[in-house]
């Protein structure tokens, strides 16, 4: 084995999740580890991902994490406790002098392992940082580690940050059903989840079926195109069954035309005459209040679905735990240029297996809800779609609480 | 003491809330009781309230919880599981018969204790049923049990439901601070929360600032006008001090003349010619958005405020199921026409003692939070608000799971 003496880097991208912090946790564990070792010096944090790592705002996280009860905190930490970016590095054909300015850095700081959490952006990061890095000759070992509520990356079986998202989702939709069920008076409750491409938030607010016999009446996905008429008509239906309709869509669902639902029918402008996006959600609350006439709301769960952490899932938070320590370990180990997957094994019983693929099989591909999760008519998921996703929101992981309060951990 | 035998009949009335199955499973244990003291012959439940009982729809509750293991599941089940109405009985002078049915209902079923768990309209129901039994010469005895997330009934130092939702809300809001945090560009994130004409719920988001002190930067309860230009100003101050800027509002906020905040400024017409009713958050939303033109947006934390029981105070329903079986315990013991409170106890450690209150003081009026909870400028409330709710939201209750999810009670 080759072994790379050096620090270390790691940074968090993109859209914060209830999990991205466990993960943080997980590479944390396998420095320390490789620290013993001496292997690795330090692990540095890089404030706002590459944009603060671009200023040199670093924090040693070995120093901050001395005291390792504080993990656990951060374990159930809502969103990036080194904070975010957006910031997509520049096509190496158009480098603006970004990617030497990284390369100075890393030679400042000797740093010769770089790790990555993030979706779908983050990995074209670590794509580029490694051709980058490989072209001039400077030894380092790159890992993309993921995160993503979407889970819609592929190469892994699921990402972390979808099983809390999920876990939240059911909950929440099955609270909503209870709370629906209470009045004898015809009325549809129009439940929309996040999801612009992909179905597999939406798809978990089937889970109170399995459950207990109780999901939503009816569930749309971004995979299938959605027919406003046959929502009708569906809706009807279900009106006819009982007084309580409880319907699921993602935020994502468009019309035959490929324009979103939650663009509006017919356009709907605000005072200072902006077009106004109302969401899918209350978009169709107004065609059904405008078409069949009964009671209708509409709820957004909105961001909750990425940071309620105080029931995150606790095989996702283990999961997520142990990717981020696969991901240094693996890179200790050699590998570079790969985002750590999760791969289900077969068997009845459910079980995982880290293992790092090349990150060109990944980055900036799609995962979707295959068409066997999603029912013939459009408008449910199968128990196919259900007894994949069941493991991922097992178990509850143990937050602690002060003053009635879920506790945070805040990297000053 | 004079000692009245007969049947109890209980029923759940308005909005649900996390903790009104907990008072239903109160008055349950206190039955149980008075039957094993002869006194009760049984407790029916009525469905949907006096519009069920109206129906003669009753479910005998004493055989239905035989079993009593499952008053624990029945505690964390969220809305009303005998299900609501929103009926209000007639004016006695209006009386079209209404009253005599329910006397004749009473007779058959030798009904002689009436429970009524609810807010302000319940509470009418039970003076009127008072006024109605003790003028006819039907010796019973009725009593309310105060049900309400917004905590805005007098005469009890607290409503049964409010710490539960104060503790999600409190919960949620700490959340969004966090997911808020993770990126450098200026964003203000409007949080609306319910609460039409009391602010108890929105002033309850200030707590995550007590445990951890870190709070929302401004709040606004419907108690204070609401001045849209000192909002502006309050807005961009903050915006000075740091970069991501959490405002919670009151879905009842109202400007000087008396208009509602969430009507819109200006108005907002959907496609169908309709006025939106946009919600308070979404119209400053847009006003933000017009008016300082950075990045903005709103999230309504919508029904999950009354249902969310996953994340359900222990110090609420420990009471909520005290109160209902207090209220039990006082009929039997002779007390009529009364709602059940709670006072506060002097003295530095928080308790509470139950105390049946003439209804007469109680009805058709509304607590606000008082001027000591509210600072000078309007936008924020005390720490003398904050140690009146805090012991309110103390404890996690143990909710039971199952595959995931939280294991809800459903009486069939």
């Amino acid at each position: 084995m080759n072994v790379l003496y050096g620090n270390a880097v790691v940074g968090q991208s993109g859209g914060p999740t209830a999990a991205i912090n466990a993960t943080l946790s997980g590479i944390i564990k396998g420095a320390f580890e490789a620290q013993k070792k001496g292997v690795i010096g330090t692990l540095y944090g890089m404030r706002n991902g590459v944009e603060g790592l671009l200023e040199e705002r670093l924090v040693d996280l070995l120093s901050e994490f001395e005291d390792k009860t504080k993990l656990s905190i951060l374990e159930s930490t809502p969103a990036a406790a080194l904070g975010s970016c957006r910031k997509k590095l520049p096509k190496l054909e158009e480098n603006d002098g970004t990617y030497e300015r990284l390369l100075e850095i890393f030679k400042k700081y000797n740093i010769r392992y770089f790790f990555y959490i993030g979706g779908n952006d983050s990995m074209d990061t670590v794509s580029k940082l490694s051709a980058f890095t490989a072209e001039n000759g400077y030894e380092m070992r790159i890992m993309g580690v993921p995160k993503t509520i979407d889970n819609d990356l592929v190469g892994t079986d699921h990402t972390p940050g979808f099983g809390s998202a999920a876990k939240y989702i059911a909950t929440t939709v099955k609270e909503i059903i209870r709370d629906c069920a209470v009045y004898t008076k015809k009325a549809v409750t129009i439940v929309e989840i996040m999801g612009r491409d992909a179905g597999w938030l939406t798809a978990a607010s089937a889970l109170p079926k399995l459950s207990s016999g109780e999901g939503p009446d009816l569930i749309y996905l971004p995979e299938r195109t959605f027919d406003l008429q046959r929502f009708f008509a569906d809706v009807r239906k279900k009106l006819e069954e009982h007084p309580n309709v409880v319907v699921t869509v993602s935020e994502g669902i468009r019309f035959a035309d490929g324009k979103y639902v939650g663009e509006g029918i017919g356009g709907t402008v605000d005072a200072f005459g902006h077009k106004q996006l109302s969401g899918a959600g209350k978009v169709l609350e107004m065609a059904v209040k405008e078409e069949i006439g009964c009671k209708v709301r509409s709820v957004e769960l909105n961001i909750s679905q990425r940071c309620a952490s105080h029931i995150s899932s606790r095989a996702d938070i283990t999961e997520s735990v142990s990717v981020g320590k696969n991901a240094l370990k693996a890179a200790v180990r050699g590998q570079s240029g790969c985002m750590m997957c999760m791969v289900r094994e077969e068997g009845r019983q459910y079980s995982i297996k880290a293992k790092p693929k090349p990150i060109s099989e990944i980055a900036n591909k799609v995962k979707n809800v295959p068409d066997n999760f999603i029912n013939a008519e459009g408008n449910y998921v199968t128990d196919e779609c259900l007894a994949y996703i069941l493991p991922l929101v097992k178990g509850e992981f143990k937050v602690k609480f002060r003053d009635g309060l879920p506790v945070h951990y805040v990297i000053k």
